[in-house]
């Protein structure tokens, strides 16, 4: 037998996609922005990243996609939403946060909100974060069992999270129902899932006794289940947990055992250098949503602070009840321009750092680093492309500047979860919209009063 | 002859468009939302706005469009820019603003301003403008008579500032000149023009000594003509007028006669309480420039307190290089949000005040509040019409709120300026934007130094 001359050509390795864009920006390493390179996928992972030359003599793809005036990312990890509040959104706006929440969104929530709400407002979400790059979102809401087959009917990937409180609503009536439908989550249903990951999510530090809090953290550490948790949101929240258990949140939370790397506070507008310090020696991420904490006059978290200190900041939306869309591109413009004003510097936070926060450090948050956030060889093929040949983009000096300063969700043209193209050309082409837009306005309806429940 | 029965039907009015969108809000009245409404259009004017069933009647129209998951609004008013940056988008990020001015900005204009590259980037912000809804910007850079001539051409309408300083540059080489060459803009080139106003624009208070700005206000006021004024943009400048005059800048105006109601303060992002009531006693009126306060750190301005006072308020969106688009729902929604958080009050400002902000406000600011604005009979019919069917949009429980916390630019079907068709059904109908993209990318070459000037 002759031995195989090392100078021969290689056969072609076959693989699902290959994907040329004009500029690949695979957020880690940091700064780095690929021109003439190709990424391969394969069996919904990215399986390589490579010189354009060298793939089309290694791969042979079933798919070839040229996108030659776009910029490909990992797509955007929105930490934190309340998917089915799509179905509130823009339904009491521009009131104080206190008449927000007393006389809009929880009466109505209260008379309205059920499993069939929760999936038309879930779908409703997931086709408008699907158009917008997002390949990835946080829940916290009602019915999380509804939330999580919305995302795998509509395949997005989902980290959902179960509500956990100690009063009775429509969806459990004691905290053992809602610890036990959240295990049944994590355990049963979803466990091993590729798309689907959880967590517990009390309402805020008002939402359990010492006692609840214990229970839930027992459970959560025996499940390994992180907790998110929305925290020092407003003054107001701070003041009132002084007022009855003589602590501010955080520091309660610490004693009861919560504070440490599962933990995922979400808002943390109000943080004092102290808090700041223990959050990052025990690894507490932050999920940042600086446009809802705006629209409800919350106040402009310190993330500057956070980065300086070590502590992972992801970035989130909210619900679109106070944001009032669930689009990445807009809140990392804003997470970018604010943290210049909030720190007094206009070199505070590049557009380099704003992108790394909607992708790495959002999936980090999430404690899905390994999994998703970056273009990596491993990684889950969860793709966005977006185009910069729009005038209002145009022209392209950096094209990070161009995504984080100047992009809008329309330019984005291509998306893939886990390799399944979910957008093409900005064609939704999985999804039946029109029965989402329709559903909505029903809602819309039933929330005005037009029409009662049937 | 027998006399015409007053009960004879009236015979149909002739007019040219006849535009029935599902919402129309005309700003004044403000609050107001007109459902199964129409607004005629003749000769470039808006000449009635009424029911659709009596429109029906009463008028016989070239052309009539339905628009039916669309809002009408009066066109956006940019109530600041400096339309030719568009070349400099992106072009120094993320850099401190002394640096992003002296080591950015200024040697690459000082190497590049010329009539070529004023009329190519006022192009691309033209378009970009029409694109996003804007049918009205007011300028402020080199060559003014090259932003009026390509307004003209590409049927926008524009204030078109004259730059004023005391030292030479390639377009003018003293204050004199300056001055005479701002007289020619006003006088005799665009004097009665239906598309042209103009404005003397001094860059700052440092731009002029004491002579200067006196030797200014004779002229504006024999022109009768506005000044436009970048004021109180930065702490520093206060700072180093404190240094150099013993005076704020708003006092030192204040002290040779230029704070009157023919003032435009460009961004007052630091004004004291007294310095407010000034304002207003003497209707000085301000354009706030959000985005580009927070890109560069400028601060936040105390808008609710200048609206409080009285001061009129337009929103601008500030050249290209600081914001990094010329995107007048952005800029509202920004605007609107970050009134709340810097008011600590989530009521602090609507939806519909945002709108007027963007509109009668800023048309009120540049002293053409008689002519645009609102959507009232008589004035021009500079009308833009949002598409608020895309799913982000959806449902619609207010369309104020949607347009004002959910649109993007894309949603903008439609944009007449002076009864022109200038965007239709998304499509910038009249305007060769290959070209202006070419020429575009053509200046980001020589500007990086990848081609040397031709």
């Amino acid at each position: 037998m002759i031995p195989q001359s090392r100078y021969t050509a290689r056969p072609m390795k076959h693989c699902d996609t290959l994907i040329s864009p004009r500029w690949c920006i695979p957020v880690r390493p940091s700064g780095e922005v690929l021109l003439e390179h190709a990424v391969i996928v394969t069996d919904g992972r990215i399986v390589d990243v490579l010189p354009l030359t060298d793939a089309g003599q290694k791969y042979q793809p079933s798919i070839s996609l040229d996108r030659p005036d776009h910029v490909l990312i990992p797509g955007f990890v929105n930490a934190h939403t309340h998917a089915a509040m799509t179905l509130m959104r823009g339904f009491a706006d521009d009131l104080p946060l206190e008449a927000w929440l007393n006389e809009g969104i929880w009466p109505a929530e209260k008379r309205w909100v059920s499993e069939d709400m929760v999936r038309d407002g879930t779908e409703l979400a997931i086709a408008e974060m699907l158009r917008g790059g997002v390949t990835c979102f946080s829940d916290q809401y009602w019915y999380p069992e509804t939330v999580a087959e919305s995302a795998v009917d509509l395949h997005i990937r989902a980290n959902v999270g179960t509500p956990i409180i100690e009063f009775p609503t429509a969806w459990a009536g004691s905290l053992t129902e809602y610890l036990e439908k959240g295990s049944e989550l994590v355990h049963d249903a979803y466990a091993d899932h590729p798309l689907i990951t959880s967590c517990f999510a009390p309402q805020s530090s008002a939402a359990l006794s010492d006692d609840g809090f214990v229970e839930l953290r027992v459970l959560a550490d025996q499940l390994d289940v992180p907790i998110q948790i929305h925290l020092h949101e407003t003054a107001k929240e701070i003041e009132n947990s002084l007022e009855k258990t003589g602590m501010r949140p955080f520091e309660r939370l610490n004693q009861l055992g919560l504070v440490n790397s599962s933990l995922l506070a979400v808002h943390a507008v109000h943080m004092e250098d102290d808090e700041i310090a223990k959050m990052a020696e025990t690894s507490v991420s932050i999920a940042h949503c600086p446009q809802s904490n705006l629209k409800l006059a919350s106040g402009i978290a310190p993330i500057i602070d956070y980065r300086a200190a070590g502590v992972t900041v992801g970035l989130g939306t909210d619900g679109a009840a106070s944001n009032n869309t669930l689009d990445m591109l807009s809140e990392m413009r804003i997470a970018a321009l604010l943290a210049k004003a909030r720190a007094d510097d206009a070199s505070a936070l590049s557009a380099t750092a704003a992108l790394s926060m909607a992708t790495l450090d959002s999936a980090a948050s999430l404690g899905l680093a390994n999994d998703i956030g970056s273009i990596e060889a491993g990684k889950w093929a969860d793709l966005t492309c977006v185009n910069l040949s729009p005038l209002h983009s145009q022209p392209v000096y950096d094209p990070v500047s161009q995504l984080v300063y100047t992009a809008r969700a329309e330019q984005v043209s291509d998306v893939w979860v886990a390799g399944h193209h979910q957008l093409e050309n900005g064609d939704l082409t999985h999804i039946d919209t029109a029965s989402i837009r329709a559903r909505g306005n029903e809602w819309r309806q039933r929330f005005s009063g037009e029409i009662s429940w049937s």
